[in-house]
């Protein structure tokens, strides 16, 4: 791995730019961390949406708030085909989302996400202080879709904020039988309104989680229009689960 | 209406029993207010559940923290053969039982515990400071069987906690209609393992609520076995709702 360019520090964040390999595949990422880091930091995995990027507002915000409000650490990477993983910008929005339903078809993707974070982690970890703590991951949609079959399989992550995804869709069987392996806290949003992804397909997925700590959050609303309050709680339910 | 016995103080928590009567009905019930009051202190109506009364554990830990946390009053009455409304108390759970699902087929209760509720109103608002302000309604299960209709009613209550129950039983289709004339903000609480109301009904009753602004929140658990975090958020909810 290698660090691109140079830190920006934002009161008391410090971002660092970084470029990870596995299987040759070239994952950029962006780690957050308190201006002073205390040893076995907890780390939060954040995972951004469809037409996302690591650096989108509400990733940032969150990374923000993890490690300004609770002194952890947080990372972030492009998921397939978005931010600095694809060449050029898409055409349009049908373009985009053309893209995205194709590539969501490769199910073998779900398998390299779960290897990136792992690269992620490793980036993350040659900071002495960082990433060999408690981990938890943050991600709805796409960030559900390639974050939730990660933290069935990454037994060190010990909480997780997911939704706004069901049991559809070409990776929603998986999804499912994913969510039955998972034993941590589990906070799980919706959109009651979702025009993209079913209603009882979504509770459906939470049914699945295997967790007996898992709570449903719902609310009025279309796929994108998650409350600000919903973040609010989501960095709550978090710093609750990884504060030993 | 006339105050009964004396005032109990505990820790800047003042509590009144009083009986108020409607329609030559005795509506025993119990006031708590801040020992100094304010003018114009919201007041949060408490419906307790089937089984339990005026005075149930939750019902009295709820009243006393709307009071010491947010310096509001809180009112409580026993619901139809609950409580001092009951010469002797069931011989046992299962006539309980039987007993409750009996009274839930008089649909005209529903008619009623709202009349009985506007003598609670008009009973604590002889105090000058109370009754007078905003109104909130917290109940679950029975409490919302008989509260739903309330709030749909009583247009002065601003916000609401209400969950434990579904378009289901003899009164559900009413409150489904109910439920679709509320229009203030409503936290719906429901149990993901309820085995007394089915889960689709629970589901189909928060999705009738009218309200733009109503939140679900569901956790994994038997009918009774809310979470105490549920409780914290109830408050904070209506806090929030209550305040300008």
């Amino acid at each position: 791995m290698r660090w691109i360019g140079d830190q920006i520090v934002s009161r008391n964040v410090v971002e660092r730019r970084f470029e990870a390999i596995v299987s040759s595949r070239q994952i950029p990422g962006i780690l957050w961390t308190p201006s002073e880091v205390q040893p076995e930091t907890p780390l939060v995995l954040l995972g951004h949406g469809a037409w996302n990027h690591k650096r989108g507002d509400y990733v940032l915000s969150m990374a923000r708030r993890l490690v300004r409000h609770h002194g952890f650490a947080a990372v972030s990477i492009d998921g397939p085909i978005h931010g600095d993983r694809r060449d050029e910008p898409a055409e349009n929005e049908t373009a985009l989302f053309k893209e995205f339903n194709q590539s969501w078809k490769r199910v073998e993707l779900v398998e390299e996400m779960i290897e990136d974070w792992g690269a992620a982690l490793r980036a993350a970890g040659t900071l002495a202080e960082v990433g060999h703590g408690p981990l938890a991951y943050w991600g709805l949609s796409m960030g559900t879709i390639y974050g939730l079959p990660l933290v069935a399989a990454e037994r060190r992550i010990q909480t997780a904020v997911l939704g706004l995804m069901g049991t559809f869709g070409p990776t929603g069987e998986r999804l499912g039988k994913d969510a039955a392996a998972i034993e941590c806290p589990v906070l799980f949003l919706m959109q009651w309104d979702d025009e993209l992804i079913p209603r009882n397909r979504c509770l459906d997925l939470f049914d699945q989680i295997g967790s007996r700590k898992k709570e449903l959050h719902a609310r009025p609303g279309r796929h994108a229009e998650i409350s600000p309050e919903e973040f609010l709680y989501s960095e709550r339910f978090l710093a609750k689960n990884l504060l030993p």
